[in-house]
């Protein structure tokens, strides 16, 4: 379904970008047969608080794990927003957060700007699956893995307290990249 | 102290080892004021069960993000060593837990085989923080970051109550690579 894709998640430290990264990253590998490389890189802009995680998925083997340009560019505070958005490729897609980011510049890619984390405190009213949610929405409008599949690494790696809230998130995230799509 | 040091922590997918790295590499960032890049390559490795991790750490800006040959190899179980063992760097050090990995071939590299996993069960009792006291043991090994740096760390991301248990496994594994040094 997908050649190659290059994902990059960003954000702050507590919103669980990584987290969702690797998720997203051990869903192609384990549940659909891809392969993937899943990449923190650290410096000045860590030190100023905005992380950056990469994901690359890919049928074939991977031999740059570095994203020069990403096909999705997720943004979920304002500083992450104003420090990447320069990397999204020509004719990419730029998720962001409507209550945490205000998109001022005008990109050359398809702009979704979600109630993620409204919605997240709305109806679950925990901001610790926020990601979860953010993670629903991309696949939903990426189709780069299948929700099943998603679904399946959850319950893998969820402790079974906190599953419901994930599943939730998750279906949170789905309907809204869905409605969007 | 360190001009460019690749470190591989390679083990089973419980035991840790892509926390412990991103711990490295935030203490690196974050108070040493270096710059990191960690990366999980996911392939035919990880559906077979091991898990492989790389952080390089440097302090000018890192261009390319995968180690091809490790400075520091860590290998948590036998089969994360007999996969991975090859990529050590001549000269380099490799570590292995000694419950978990019977070193069967000859590498030119510095061998410390540290009763890491008998240490954190016998003085702790609780396996997971068996990766905190494999991370002691690799700064007390290398220096590449200040123990203090990484107690920083630990105390800023830790939840206070499991906050303590953290901090002994740190400070065992610091005592085992220091005795082994």
């Amino acid at each position: 379904m997908v050649e190659k894709s290059q994902f990059v998640f960003t954000g702050s430290g507590g919103q669980g970008v990584i987290t969702a990264a690797i998720i997203l990253a051990e869903t192609a590998v384990l549940h659909e047969h891809l392969n993937a490389v899943q990449t923190q890189i650290y410096g000045a802009a860590a030190r100023g608080g905005a992380t950056r995680t990469d994901v690359i998925i890919s049928d074939s083997e991977i031999f740059y794990p570095k994203v020069n340009q990403a096909n999705v560019l997720v943004c979920l505070t304002q500083e992450a927003y104003m420090k990447f958005y320069p990397i999204i490729r020509p004719g990419g897609l730029l998720i962001t957060d409507s209550r945490y980011v205000h998109t001022e510049r005008t990109v050359d890619a398809v702009q979704k700007e979600l109630p993620m984390y409204e919605t997240v405190m709305d109806k679950i009213g925990k901001p610790i699956v926020f990601n979860i949610c953010m993670l629903g929405a991309v696949v939903a409008l990426t189709r780069v893995v299948r929700r099943e599949s998603l679904m399946k690494i959850l319950e893998e790696r969820i402790p079974p307290a906190f599953l419901d809230m994930n599943r939730q998130a998750l279906e949170l995230g789905f309907e809204l990249g869905t409605d969007a799509a």
